[in-house]
């Protein structure tokens, strides 16, 4: 029996864990959650899964849930996060919060020596070097939740890294894959929300039409693995079938296929190194799909993809820029405030106004956030 | 430095093994080999690897070789490849040769506590039960060189066989795949030769345009891998480019690709559980290839595979006789002297008169490998 703490109970990566873990409540359980302010939803979680710690992110839901949930522990905010993260009956932490707020509680859960499934995108992004290292020092593995990264975690079992020649990881080049750059000067936030292959949260299927999710990714493949940038490539595959591939130095190819159901990658973090039948989930059939469609990265097309590159290999505090000036400027998109290509443009500026700070620290990856998140709003003003 | 005798060394097989011996010479020793009547490539052989046993079919060509190379160990006919399969300086058989003559050698190998790298079907189509047992009791791995078998073994790396919900193994269609029933009525050997991805030996060549050819690495997959036909799948996919799949229980799928090149394979088998760079193969680029396509099997265009199938899950002497009826019948074939489709005739007719004999011991499985090539030899009068 797996005892599992939840950050971001209530999300897509959240809910689709709960799945999971319903499925499974012999192998599983759920022990500790926190959520935002979908207070209806967490009660429902309450009641299904019995955890005995939760979180939420405002004091005032937690006074009314403590009332209704006498036996269970209730906290709040940044330290309700915190406390989720190192609940000492938990062994796994499966961090599927958004944005940076879900840095510390990783590292916190990391010297806890949990297990780490990580789904929190910004964690490794803004801070791979600390977050690794730490990982390393305390022998804690740090397993993978996103598709891709998943993908590649499933290709390397039983090789060596050093026999990896590259990373391809594949994108399935988002919302606006058919359109060219002055097409996209018009486009609209509900079009952007309509991805063709996956249905994922508002701020990743925007990240997805603008490359950004697959730099990030790239960031992220780079930390997790441990391979230089160079033997980092990204391909377009339009079907999302292949989710990643490994070429090794003989080369052969391994790669992950299957239908786009994130549960297989949340559910293969949390049963490592088993696998579980997954229910319900949909088998891949090559022949009804008939034909799978690659095509070479287009850098000038989704320049968000090169910011990526540039700064996950300058490295320091330009890829806590890179994400922090996303989060705000897709945000501001999401809320109509400027246009989609307004997102890449705000990037580039905060990028290159920023003077990069080499191996930066913790308080100075918040302070550099804080400053590029100002920078960026005073631009959607 | 591994010790290598290899069987079939002037074969297709053979001599590419060769070529990844001579690229890592400080890896590798050729210290035996066998080969049929091709004696001025056995001299080369000798010249370049310097091996310290050799034989080969003919007591003649023994004779002529032996006065040319004094200081080299000479042997000839299906007794000198038993002394090869057993030479006590190699670690690894490599048994490369095509036929049913393959199957003593390399059960003689497996009790010398030979590591086996198999590339001869026949060994494991008619005796898989005999040379499985053996080598779980000798506690000698089998490892694959044919593509399919390699890429499923590849999939199957850091994986546990329980978790395995199938296999999909891949099949070009080979050189008529385009072609109707009607069609291929009158079909010639030449056109028959000419294999759209694989650059092969002639009688592979025809077993992948009747489909037998993957027939028989279905009946490979089961004993290599341990499961019922039911979860052995065959999927048509043109290019190639995915050499087999294996599908898990949490419907994830895992693939091996790669260019056309059996030297992948063979040095994986040689080099396992290491990888070595392969030298001069030419790496996949799936944004140049494009498109991949999949279509389902149609068993009644490709009748030799469900033949396969069928003698597979009924056991016992069926595969022998669907070998080597199938052996007899595409050599008369070959020689133009029966038509393309009188080969599935054929086998049909001999699986037909055939009375099943249940766990058959070496020398029924030799009675009735003989029996059978004399029926279709009769039939090809």
């Amino acid at each position: 029996m797996k005892s599992i703490s939840l950050l971001g109970a209530t999300g897509s990566i959240g809910t689709q864990a709960l799945d999971i873990i319903r499925n499974n409540h012999d192998k599983f359980s759920l022990v500790a959650i926190s959520a935002g302010k979908n207070i209806n939803l967490v009660r429902k979680i309450i009641k299904e899964f019995n955890p005995q710690l939760v979180s939420v992110q405002e004091k005032s839901d937690m006074d009314v849930l403590k009332a209704e949930f006498p036996g269970i522990d209730f906290c709040s905010g940044t330290s309700g996060l915190l406390e989720v993260a190192v609940y000492e009956k938990a062994d796994i932490l499966l961090n599927a919060v958004m944005g940076s707020i879900g840095l510390a509680p990783t590292l916190a859960a990391i010297k806890e020596k949990k297990t780490i499934a990580i789904a929190n995108k910004e964690t490794l992004v803004t801070a791979g070097h600390i977050v690794m290292n730490l990982a390393r020092e305390c022998k804690v593995p740090i397993l993978p939740v996103d598709s891709e990264h998943s993908a590649i975690f499933q290709c390397i079992q039983g090789e060596k890294l050093q026999d990896v020649e590259r990373l391809i990881i594949t994108a399935s080049g988002g919302s606006f894959r058919d359109l060219n750059r002055e097409q996209l000067a018009s486009v609209t936030v509900e079009q952007a929300l309509s991805h063709p292959n996956w249905t994922m949260g508002s701020k990743i299927t925007i990240d997805s039409a603008t490359m950004m999710n697959k730099g990030l990714e790239v960031i992220e493949a780079h930390w997790l693995f441990d391979l230089p940038y160079e033997k980092i490539d990204v391909l377009l595959h339009r079907e999302s079938i292949i989710h990643s591939m490994v070429e090794y130095v003989d080369s052969s190819v391994i790669a992950q296929l299957g239908t786009p159901d994130m549960r297989v990658p949340i559910q293969y973090a949390l049963t490592y190194p088993e696998r579980l039948p997954l229910q319900s989930s949909s088998r891949l059939n090559l022949a009804e799909v008939g034909k799978l469609h690659f095509e070479e990265m287009d850098f000038n097309r989704y320049r968000c993809l090169q910011f990526a590159y540039d700064a996950g290999k300058a490295g320091g505090t330009l890829p806590t820029v890179l994400n922090a000036a996303n989060e705000v400027a897709v945000n501001a998109f999401l809320e109509g405030r400027i246009s989609f290509l307004a997102i890449e443009d705000m990037i580039e500026q905060a990028l290159g106004r920023h003077n990069n700070i080499d191996n930066p620290d913790l308080s100075t990856i918040q302070d550099v956030d804080v400053e590029t998140r100002n920078f960026i709003h005073s631009l959607c003003k």
